[in-house]
């Protein structure tokens, strides 16, 4: 299952080649992946790192810029599971524009506890919602 | 030969869990790069775009993020050239904090032409320039 | 008449405080006007840009931030024209969190040509599609 | 007496006009005000913040662009006080390159309890500090 977004590229994104700049379309990326968050776990980052103390930063993080995307684009952005570690959760994002390919990311995200910065097993109940979206998911 | 640079991690690049945001620190990474590329080519980034209509747009990028950096934390970024293609240049960048291993980031740039959006083979001049840096590097 | 949006406040949009950060909150007002500006003119802002080489930069700004804005938040965003002059326009944008007054910003953009950089009166097709939007406006 | 300091205008700082982005100018303008903060204080915004739980968020912002920054420019900018309230604070800060002003900024920030968000008197020690930079402070 592939839970999907869209996202403009905006003035505020672009660089003086007039294409979006790379740290700019990676934060798009990662805007995804918030909302995301919210749809796979039922809580949202507010209620993960004030209500919780928990946070998911990115650890790995491998990117292939494929075309540019400029001002004005619409990135139709799709982020699926790829494996769901003890504490770590593996994604796969693909952005496009009118069907052509943008941007392909894999990226990693470890479960932390904010007050230790040590990793934190997935919750029984999150794993169970995020399990099934994919078969191939080792756990 | 390895070229160095220093930069503060500040209040903007940090997030809510108080750590540096990983597309923010990717623009630190790229603003090294920045740097780099001025030494390396002897023309900056706005003589590059303005004056030659030329970019050197990331292709891909692989990250991996060792540990956080905080407000106030201070980066030592390393970069490095790797490969040197006909249009492409490899280049490897470290960024640590006062001796502990912050991220390591692989990219790969272009060079384009910015009017037709197509790949640049590198004059002999800049070629020569950053050939010698490191003697394993392909051409 | 009132130009009318709803944007959200980002994990990238919060700073260690847990709060936007107010350089953010104002991309996110530009951000609006944005939208404003490809809704008045007809044309957006890479039509403006790319197409025609104009650019609408901001000259005078004026912010009162009444409360703050937390990651989750959703800012409704309200856009008006307060004054259209000969190469000027000046908005006041306000915006709020469910009803609770967030900010209130006053900014003038003057119509540039980006060749020259020099102010370009305001065509008369796009004066005449600013310009009923409110009695008020001087021309 | 006035705080100096001086930051180069980044290619990630550049809007498609190539011209630097407002809201990022502003990042800028408040990036030499925590490099002031530090300064005036004797305690960095990572102290403030995370120390001391006391944040010093931006209440009211008013600010002329009088020229544009460009990429591989490098902003001189100027700190200095104009009001101490008893929780308040008023600063004025310019930018200019090469001599020539590029924007004039008045912001007020505001010392406050991070836990209650209830505005925090300056303590003494300080205000002492702080005191005796100008002696048109009112106090």
């Amino acid at each position: 299952m592939t839970f999907r977004g869209s996202l403009p590229v905006r003035f505020a994104d672009c660089d003086p080649a007039g294409i979006a700049y790379f740290p700019r379309l990676l934060a798009l990326v990662d805007a995804a992946v918030e909302d995301w968050t919210a749809h796979a776990l039922g809580v949202d980052r507010q209620g993960l790192h004030i209500g919780m103390r928990l946070g998911l930063p990115t650890v790995t993080l491998e990117t292939e810029f494929m075309s540019p995307a400029r001002l004005g684009d619409r990135l139709d952005i799709a982020v699926r599971v790829t494996r769901l570690g003890t504490s770590s959760l593996a994604l796969a994002v693909t952005a496009s524009i009118v069907g052509r390919p943008c941007l392909e990311a894999r990226l990693v995200q470890v479960l932390t506890n904010l007050e230790t910065m040590r990793p934190a097993p997935w919750p029984e109940s999150w794993r169970a919602r995020i399990c099934p979206i994919n078969e191939e998911i080792s756990s």
